[in-house]
């Protein structure tokens, strides 16, 4: 093994535990996205990891699962750095509404399509719209024509692959221990880049919340294997 | 008004209850810190001050600090830059003893001057101390010789004005508005330079826990004023 990365989902969110599609909005941790957080690094801290650096979105379920996992393994003094193309899928017109209401609204087999077609874009949101990135002050820096208004989860792939090409590759080929805390959908990127998935295949690779998932390269940084950490059992949900 | 920081000193720790010199030893904040520091989050919120970026130590009770405060602006997506150089002043061999039993062994005068003399440094510790720097991880980056066994005031205001000058001043002078979660006397260094106190002035300046301290600077990064943020009472000591 030449180089390592860790990857981490983040837990139940409060809009996960409402079923509506989150995206880009910025929603907290729910209790039990917390408890899930500790776990994992609790899971981190026993297999005896130590990092060199940290990786993040900028939305706060992301960012506190990190903040959780560094204090369990008592390295809150790690560089961290918040990229937002490590965010979650942004879901256009779907932020914020019901799941079962969206399936109601649009037909169950749109949604599927909107939710797994490779490179289907739900409906994009208005230049007005609060779920619209570009005004907001976290995306201050990014320029504006990079701001989605929508995102197929080919879009999301593209951008977590120039994080990876510019940013993530480079730390890595410079000898760091990588630990990135991010979305299920931005998180699928980097699997689909480092296994080599294909666009059909992507769409069903699911990523548990919570739980480690290690990556060992070769100097080229070609996946050796990768495994998941166990984890306690998550605290049961209310 | 052209630019402007907030200076913000975490609050009490296990250590400082215990009476115990803790400099560059990683203590975290006891349950009084961390109200001090939810307090000062929440009198910069309802200032509404917002920030583009933050610097902090590497030393846990100011990134906890810092964590809680940009909690409760609703800012944890705000870039946090983590520097050595902002950290608690060395103090050397006195780190870990109760301040009492130091006096008593040393004498109420020695140690009066080791705190309050500009230049003077408390005896070093030895290379295989606990509290000698080289070697801990966090300090990977750091060139072996930085790192002190010691420091008088002048060496931790030396370190904090090269910090000034490479990292702060040219943030600030390209438009970002800074906060710095840190130490009594890397504070005390930073209010040292913005305000052009004698090396005598300084050692009594005291700067308060847990406070905001908002400096607003003119275009050259001369302090127009000062003042500190009103809080609410800290809870009471327990």
């Amino acid at each position: 093994m030449q180089h390592r990365l860790v990857l981490l989902r983040h837990g139940k969110s409060e809009w996960n535990r409402q079923n509506r599609f989150t995206g880009w909005h910025d929603v907290d941790l729910a209790d039990e996205g917390v408890s899930e957080a500790h776990g994992a690094g609790r899971a981190l801290r026993a297999a005896g990891f130590q990092f060199d650096i940290a990786y993040t979105s900028v939305l706060k379920r992301a960012i506190r699962t990190l903040w959780i996992a560094l204090d369990e393994l008592d390295q809150v003094w790690l560089p961290v750095v918040r990229d937002w193309r490590l965010n979650e899928r942004h879901y256009g017109a779907l932020q914020g509404l019901d799941k079962a209401e969206t399936a109601a609204k649009y037909g169950d087999e749109q949604v599927r399509l909107w939710r797994r077609g490779f490179a289907i874009q739900p409906p994009a949101v208005a230049e007005d719209s609060p779920y619209y990135p570009a005004g907001q002050a976290r995306y201050a820096g990014v320029p504006r024509e990079r701001l989605p208004r929508t995102e197929s989860l080919k879009d999301t792939v593209a951008r977590v692959a120039e994080c990876w090409d510019d940013t993530l590759a480079p730390q890595l080929r410079d000898g760091r221990r990588l630990l990135i805390a991010a979305h299920g959908n931005s998180l699928r990127g980097l699997v689909k880049l480092l296994d080599r998935i294909g666009d059909e295949e992507i769409e069903k690779t699911e990523i548990p919340t919570g739980v480690p998932l290690v990556y060992e390269l070769d100097a080229e940084l070609r996946p050796l294997r990768h495994y998941y950490l166990e984890t306690e059992a998550a605290a049961p949900a209310d």
